[in-house]
């Protein structure tokens, strides 16, 4: 079931790479109602792109989908191909986005712990292709992944 | 020392109100260097200007700022004139701004524990103006605000 979610977040994942940008991508996708899951918000980080800081992947989705009714939010699963931040963790609480499915965290490790301490679901798919984008991108252009992050770039 | 950054956070949350939107505003200030502290990024919510659900005070501010480097944050204090809700206490732990200056949490209180809890030092200077005008808002258009921190309204 949660094949779609994942291939519409790694989709904006591998575009934001091919644009030169960092390759997160997410997709919200709504589970209530009667009728099939349905992808109400997908984008990928544009720190590059758009010279955005608050950009994310899962922001990005949330900004896509526009202004939903809480109720949307509260039957939706939130699909990430990385490990959320604290801000995408953050955006996740704030909207009581029950479900959070993540496509790796070796390559970072956000705040599942936060987010599974505040009741919600999180689940690590443990992905090949998340990883080995999001490793490739790292080696490549370790400037802009760190800052991404708030980190100085390590020297190691 | 609070009073510059204060000053922008209001005048953006007035801007807003003015504007039909959720008044709230914020500024993040840089005092690292030698020189006097400087005004880097300011804004206010967007949830109704830009159908944006991300468009926090304190998140449009660090997009205002656009990319900076990981030592201007964490020289910078986030002045705001609400709470911080999760996603914008998360930017405030994702870039590493050690310092917030919250207008006022009798409205709505928001991860101040949280972000005390990571050693983020909190200031809440229970500022009127930032109470009455918010509280006026949410007197006004309280379908808006609860949305904007996804909660159903309340009919008590």
């Amino acid at each position: 079931m949660d094949r779609l979610g994942m291939e519409v977040a790694y989709a904006n994942a591998k575009k934001s790479y091919d644009e030169g940008g960092v390759p997160i991508g997410a997709a919200l996708v709504y589970h209530g109602g009667d009728g099939e899951p349905r992808v109400v918000g997908e984008g990928h980080n544009a720190r590059v792109q758009k010279n955005s800081p608050i950009l994310h992947g899962e922001t990005a989705a949330l900004e896509n989908a526009g202004r939903l009714k809480p109720d949307v939010y509260r039957n939706s699963t939130m699909y990430t191909t990385l490990s959320p931040c604290s801000m995408c963790a953050g955006a996740i609480l704030l909207y009581k986005i029950p479900r959070v499915v993540i496509g790796e965290n070796v390559n970072f490790v956000g705040e599942e712990e936060l987010l599974r301490s505040r009741g919600v679901e999180v689940v690590v798919l443990n992905d090949e292709e998340c990883k080995a984008l999001m490793a490739q991108y790292i080696r490549e252009k370790p400037e802009d992944w760190y800052e991404d992050i708030g980190e100085k770039i390590r020297k190691d």
